[in-house]
């Protein structure tokens, strides 16, 4: 099934747009997996179990693997939510940019080694970074276009022509660039209003959006803009305040819970924006 | 010691600018090490002991190892020139580009995990992306510029305000990103105006210039560009004609007559630059 279908079903299935990020720190972990053997594996496994009848997508984050050294646990724990929890796509946040022969290994890496459902890439280096991953046919991109740091100013936010840089990403990832069909945007939540800019650039593609939770994000400012016609169109990113709300024995239902808090509030949003806009 | 002044040191030492660069694919392996265990490890050890002599730097690829589940061989390899050929950088060839804790994760993975001296990195999203790093401060990093390929155009070249965007990047690197002094900057040998370009903002800083061999850019024409003050200034890398220049037996010799006549190659295009401008 393509990457867009998948997302679709479960969007639809679980009544939810709330995807949470596995980001394992072995300073935060709580007090039942610490110092164990395998622990970075045993914490997520946990985690999604705990949180994935709440979930559209699980989304982790290449980085804390790998320098954990355990990419192994990374390569297992997205075979477990294909196997336990089918139906909920994974999406590898590695933001690979890179051309041609590496590009092509990095999509072997995320799509084979790691079997991902979809992944983020940069477009700096422009088209030719995206073009191997098309060539899996029911994978997804996720492509960088207005991020949630403040940072993001310095070139996302050129003027560039009539359009701001992000702007222009926005447009190649809905027109040209989505050969496929299986494309989306990573848009931040602390922007709404250029989050609305990409809605209106790019009316049904995906997005994956970060920077609620820990980053201060406003849930009703980013579901306000960012929800697509047909009342979906929105991966929306929790970490840190999902995974990491509870230390003791019972960590897993408090991330259950803050998992559920945030789907009932992205469910409230998205309710309070279609019967203002009927 | 610093980046900055090992690779200073490596220019002198081996009157050399070329870089090699480690992109192991099974598919290419010359016969005394294909199907081999440990094959990818052996044949980047004997491209390394076999062309040292001819290096400013080595540049191995993450994706390459990625693909293959070979993260240890990388890691192997890493060490194996820190221990084997002290004082010839190496520059981890991973393009990150993720901000916060994240970039913490891949800065830690890249220097501590993988051990390499420089790393390169995207500027999509801004400083945030590059600050992580520059805490090692005995470490450097090459921001992507302006890269050989045919879709850099994409975004690199949009033109934003006075300046392109790979202009203002270039700007960024030479100055208010470039806290420590060792920053450097990715440009493409491909577009030789264009690192006359960079070079013009950033005089002095190092360019780590892809795009000669396979890819067909010209030496002649990327070395009188892309020349500092100083009459350094550039890690010229190569990677497919080199380490793919033979398949036989002796692969590793005609690696490193590939090498030597690259290097002779850029010492001759050096020698003519700086006789045309004394």
């Amino acid at each position: 099934m393509k990457f867009i279908d998948q997302l679709k079903n479960r969007w639809a299935a679980a009544d939810s747009m709330l995807c949470v990020g596995l980001d394992p720190n072995p300073e935060r972990f709580p007090e039942p997996v610490r110092g164990k053997s395998d622990a970075t594996y045993e914490f997520c496994r946990r985690i999604v179990d705990a949180t994935a009848e709440y979930v559209c997508a699980f989304k982790p984050q290449f980085a804390y693997f790998a320098a954990l050294r355990e990419l192994g646990a990374l390569e297992r724990i997205v075979g477990y939510i294909h196997e336990k929890h089918p139906g909920i796509p994974v999406i590898l946040d590695s933001k690979r940019g890179d051309i041609g022969s590496t590009a092509r290994a990095y999509a072997k890496e995320s799509f084979e080694v790691y079997g991902a459902d979809a992944v983020t890439l940069s477009p700096y280096m422009g088209f030719d970074t995206v073009e191997p991953y098309l060539e899996y046919e029911d994978r997804g991109v996720f492509i960088l276009c207005r991020t949630s740091n403040p940072g993001g100013r310095d070139i996302e936010m050129l003027q560039a022509g009539e359009r701001k840089v992000f702007e222009h990403v926005a447009a190649f990832a809905a027109g040209p660039w989505n050969t496929n069909g299986e494309m989306g945007v990573v848009v931040g939540a602390t922007f709404p209003e250029e989050l609305g800019v990409v809605r209106v650039i790019a009316p049904s593609i995906p997005f994956l959006v970060p920077g609620i939770g820990a980053q201060g994000g406003d849930i009703n400012a980013a579901v306000r803009a960012g929800l697509s016609s047909d009342g979906w169109g929105m991966v929306i990113n929790s970490s840190r305040a999902v995974i990491y709300a509870g230390i003791g024995p019972d960590f897993d239902l408090a991330a259950a819970r803050a998992a559920q808090k945030t789907r009932d509030a992205i469910r409230e949003a998205k309710a309070a924006t279609l019967s203002a806009h009927p």
